[in-house]
């Protein structure tokens, strides 16, 4: 066939094993497609290097005839499609979407014949596809056993992974040769709060791998919606992964009832790492939003009544001393812990702190009863999410908050009872509404009731995303913590603003992250969507609150202000305890400047698990900031600023590490420096082991500018 | 010890294998409890012979030491109840609550010190026990692997029985010896749309019994709450049975917090049939109404849109002729079938009987959309329950039936998509308010979502209640389909006005009822609360629907009448379509006389499997009603009218089979006479083979009177 890319070009033959073939918009992308034997296969390659060799696709159903092989081709179509989009929030203002896509119709004659379509998209950053299927005669209903789609892999490249797991996502990377996964699987498999592995080889996604020829490879999913989430199985022999998808508790991998559409399987490719933190490929296969009206979700910059829980003895999520408690217990009569955080003076100190410093939200964890034995018993009425202990004052706070400008951000732990959660959902976020909370944070520490259910499973997927749509019919924005991984559904459900579903920083506080973890992330986690990763640790020796455990943040201050940048997020927290902040005033003014949300973004260098530097633009605003972090290796960043506008110069703060700082020595050591920089200014900037560097860019009276050195 | 019978009689001695025993206020029933080498086992005789034989307690846990021996008793209780009170409905205006207690402390010094308590409750008519788990330091929560209660029996007893399952209780019964029930446990197994047979012998409960000495024995529970329903394994050789608890999705059988108890144990047991029908132990036992408001809580008697959909062919719960729907799509566009059941019209025609005839409401089945595709796909979003198909006229149906003091009765089938009932539950509601329901008859048909969940597990008793409850909240009345059998909770919760949860009328059109069904469902299921049977059919010809499958409703027509009665209900439907009951107007003059909440009752004969005949006085009226039916055997009914006042006449209408009335051939055969009556007249009466009698009294005008023929 021809390599023919009309906007509308059909082509509806009846052909048999003939391969299909489709390539990038800059054709740097090769895709083909045919059926060998009746049974559906597909590779891709990228300047003729193979990244997936010939992979089978197809469905195991339960009960039912498989949809695997026998399959003829019944009709073929190709489209391009070049378009522009513009998200709520995001990295950047506008968003290309620009793609060849080829449709293909398979027809299966046994008993009774079935169809199903595959939609292949070839963008310049990588191939999605799905499976599709139409509402026919006899296709309405069916079970997945499995999805049998293959990603045969090139070579044995170096991955970053965590094993695969139905219920977290909260492993330490991995970095390693596919060829080994199955000897370091167990040892990756680190005790989690909630945890069901994989028992055999397999890992999670989003996937990412380098190849020895230099390529760069990210499997992962888009649209993740009334479908398990996937996992990759790994044959370490034969270098291949396929899909292992999140069963239900009776084992069952998916219901599906026609017309229905599989999520996407994408694969993001390039020979520059940086291409891969800026491919739009996922959110470009996600479907608009259908809000109406988006005006209420906005960026959120917060503090919490929340760091405070982790450093251990100094407060805590509960009120009270007993270990043992209802709903219906009346906690007035229970005796006061003395540590409980989420007291109506904590808050409003806090509530006084974000005014002072421009935050939008205070994030109050522990306000509501039900925190005294809120996990670990597989308890299924644990919070009821209405009723807030007896030294929280809902009203009072509120009313403060709103006088100095401040929303308070609504916490709802779960503990993974998400039936307990559904039931009370409604009268949940009327409260909200009642009481003027816009935003509410949501976690599911735990096992998950319905028992036997998985957090990654098709039920919790649908859960997740029918919180967000509720939320929305009261405006509530929703950051959901332990959710199943993101798959760029913010595009869809915008007010669905971030999620943690990763090894976060509460973690810093429970054993560490390693310093290359963050390094990692954006190639990972971060392809699906935003994440709360609640960055802005200044005090990183949590040794100082008299732990005695020794646990630190492995950070130096200044890769945590990078942090800002690197991780993106339109929602953002600043973790730390303000009186640590005001330790540390200059540095703390970069959180109190960065932006949350962008008109474009420049990842000016980028090695999975080594180093990203980004810029990136305000939106609306002619101001930068540039975030650079490092792993446990010190460097140099070269950080050049010819994404400013040409001809004129700007006031940039560099916040950088010092000269003697380390993660583990001299966390704190840090210099502020303002410099006049324009659009041919190159910083070259050390970053101490564990550090980072932040800059932020502004406009500039010509009298600020006359003073300052050049670059 | 003594048998000594205080108020409150505290005996707090550290004894160790010495039994404890206690008898029945009126010494019929003797019961001992004593510990085996640390083992607790307990006993119960009626009038010296053997009910129960030494048998044994104790809890199997998961994961945690087990509450099965061990023991010590370190403390035991006593005391007296008498007391009346009134339910809000009921066969009694005031029921005695008396019995003998002992309340035994039971301490394991394991690793952990723990203690339970056994509390035994002895009636005259029979013997009640629980577990208590009382709030603790080393027993705070803990799963159950299985309750080990025993029941030795002390005989090879004749037992009604359907199998023990998971899912269903709509099993035709079986009667044999205890022994008999290995070999017919297969057979007896018949298929029923979601099943979940239990593979060893076991039966359901309430278990019927009759030992060869003549003691009528029934077995169940009572204030089933927060914990699977219980079924018995038996133990065919040893004439043992065993508690067997429905387990979860993952195989447990019960989360339990401590405080907390288990359901009462119930052995009901008399020489004399009819005391088990009247016996109110298993009432007593569940605790009072907690609702301030029971106002508006009342009998119903009701038609519906219903009994149509069974005769074949007439009508259908579904609109369009589309067989793969969802909640989304707009079924105006669909093609209507031309047979929908629910339209406005229809729903109009029913309005209008019920307003001439003197009914409640009028149920509509199949008025919102989903119906098309509702059942055997395990689907999770069948049915929204506020979106009316678009041939139903909410708002104008609401206003034709309130311009005749008729209220629709709502129906929210769930097919047993509990999750999706329970998320849309709030909003349900509401729509019922909005649109002037009072009532609501919901179903569980098909395998429940939460998927491996049972309708007889933990988490479906829990949802159960939590529909019940928040009804309670918008003052609506449950009447639940397929649900959990019953265990007197319409006490506590008076609003779940009745159930259905056994092999009702409907089955009548698919493959019939056996004669004698009818006369061991009180002895059964009727034992738990009462039943929405929904008799009342008068064509019981099935044929003349021209269906062919020649399926009949095996009675005759006054056995109908007579279910008004013997089957308790203060929710009563005439399930037959309108235009049959003014082919009959004498006969169903019965139906609309007939009470449903009454001051007394009488059962003047009853054999289980053979026959019962009831007089129930009505509520606050000189008006009672006599119902008598029999098996596939005729047979004289035997009436004693002494329970009228003395000295006073009444006019007495008696609905008797034709002297040629069988339920096979003639069904329709019967006379209507109006005789006097009073406290001194015995009415013997010929009952049909499957037929019946029925029988109104009531309060006559001397010129009535005098024209009257002395019974």
């Amino acid at each position: 066939m021809q390599k023919i890319f009309l906007s509308i070009c059909l082509l509806c033959l009846s052909m048999a094993a003939t391969a299909q073939t489709l390539t990038s918009p800059d054709k740097n992308l090769s895709f083909s497609f045919e059926l060998q034997n009746g049974v559906p296969y597909y590779q891709l390659s990228y300047k003729n290097k193979p990244v997936i060799k010939s992979s089978r696709l197809g469905m195991e159903l339960v009960n039912n005839p498989s949809l695997l092989d026998g399959f003829t081709v019944t009709k073929t179509e190709q489209k391009t499609v070049n378009e522009t989009w513009e998200p709520v929030l995001g990295e950047q203002k506008t968003i290309r979407n620009n793609y060849n896509e080829l449709l293909v119709t398979l027809t299966q004659k046994g008993q009774k014949e079935r169809f199903i379509r595959l939609r292949f998209r070839v963008f310049n950053d990588g191939l999605g596809f799905r499976y599709e299927f139409p509402k026919q005669k006899e296709l309405n209903y069916f079970i997945i056993k499995e999805e049998r789609t293959e990603f045969a892999l090139a070579g044995d490249h170096k991955i970053f992974w965590m094993p695969g797991d139905y219920d977290t996502n909260e492993y330490t990377y991995t970095t390693s040769k596919v060829s080994e996964i199955p000897s370091l699987q167990q040892k990756a498999t680190i005790r989690i709060s909630a945890q069901t592995p994989i028992p055999n080889p397999s890992v999670q996604t989003p996937s990412m791998m380098k190849s020895a020829d230099g390529l760069y490879i990210n499997i992962h999913e888009a649209a993740l919606i009334n479908y398990p989430a996937m996992h990759l199985n790994v044959d370490a022999k034969n270098l291949k992964m396929s899909v292992h998808l999140t069963p239900d508790a009776v084992g069952n991998k998916g219901y599906i009832q026609t017309e229905s559409t599989s999520p996407w399987r994408t694969i993001v490719v390039s020979d520059k790492a940086a291409n891969i933190l800026t491919s739009k490929l996922i959110l470009n296969l996600n479907e608009p939003t259908q809000y109406q009206d988006v005006s209420w979700i906005k960026p959120v910059k917060y503090i919490g009544v929340w760091w405070e829980y982790f450093i251990a003895g100094k407060s805590t999520w509960a009120y009270s001393t007993e270990t043992n408690t209802k709903l219906t217990d009346d906690f007035s009569k229970y005796t006061p812990n003395g540590r409980h955080g989420a007291n109506t003076e904590n808050v409003k100190r806090h509530i006084d702190f974000a005014a002072e410093h421009g935050f939008d939200a205070v994030l109050v964890e522990g306000w509501n009863i039900g925190w005294e034995d809120w996990f670990g018993n597989w308890k299924e009425e644990v919070f009821d999410f209405v009723t807030p202990y007896p030294d929280f004052h809902v009203k009072e706070l509120q009313a403060y908050a709103a006088s100095k400008g401040v929303r308070l951000m609504m916490h709802h732990e779960t503990s993974s009872s998400a039936t307990n959660y559904e039931r009370r959902l409604d009268k949940a976020f009327q409260f909200m509404v009642d009481n003027g909370y816009n935003a509410v944070k949501t976690g599911y520490v735990g096992p998950i009731i319905p028992r036997g259910e998985h957090h990654d499973g098709q039920w919790m997927v649908n859960h997740y995303l029918h919180v967000a749509k509720t939320a929305a019919e009261s405006k509530i924005m929703v950051n959901s913590h332990e959710a199943v991984r993101p798959t760029g559904l913010n595009r869809t459900f915008p007010n669905w603003i971030a999620q943690e579903s990763a090894r976060g920083t509460e973690f810093e506080a429970m054993g560490g992250l390693a310093p290359e973890h963050t390094t990692i992330l954006p190639f990972t986690r971060l392809m699906g969507g935003p994440m709360d990763f609640t960055p802005g640790i200044f005090q990183t020796d949590l040794a100082t609150y008299g732990t005695g455990h020794g646990n630190r943040v492995n950070t130096t201050l200044v890769k945590q202000l990078a942090y800002y940048v690197t991780m993106y997020s339109p929602l953002q927290m600043a973790a730390d305890l303000p009186e640590n902040y005001l330790k540390f005033p200059d540095a703390f003014q970069f959180i109190k400047d960065v932006a949350l949300d962008w008109d474009d973004t420049y990842v000016l260098e980028a090695e999975p698990g080594d180093y990203i530097t980004t810029a990136r633009k305000a939106k609306g605003k002619n101001e930068w900031y540039v975030g650079g972090i490092t792993d446990e290796n010190k460097r140099t960043a070269t950080i050049s600023f010819s994404f400013l506008p040409k001809g004129k110069d700007y006031v940039a703060t560099i916040y950088a590490d010092g000269p003697d700082a380390t993660y583990d020595k001299k966390p704190q050591s840090y210099t502020v420096r303002k410099v006049k920089v324009n659009s041919k200014s190159i910083l070259k900037q050390g970053l101490a082991s564990g550090g980072g560097i932040a800059v932020s860019v502004k406009e500039g009276k010509a009298s600020d500018l006359k003073g300052l050195k050049k670059l």
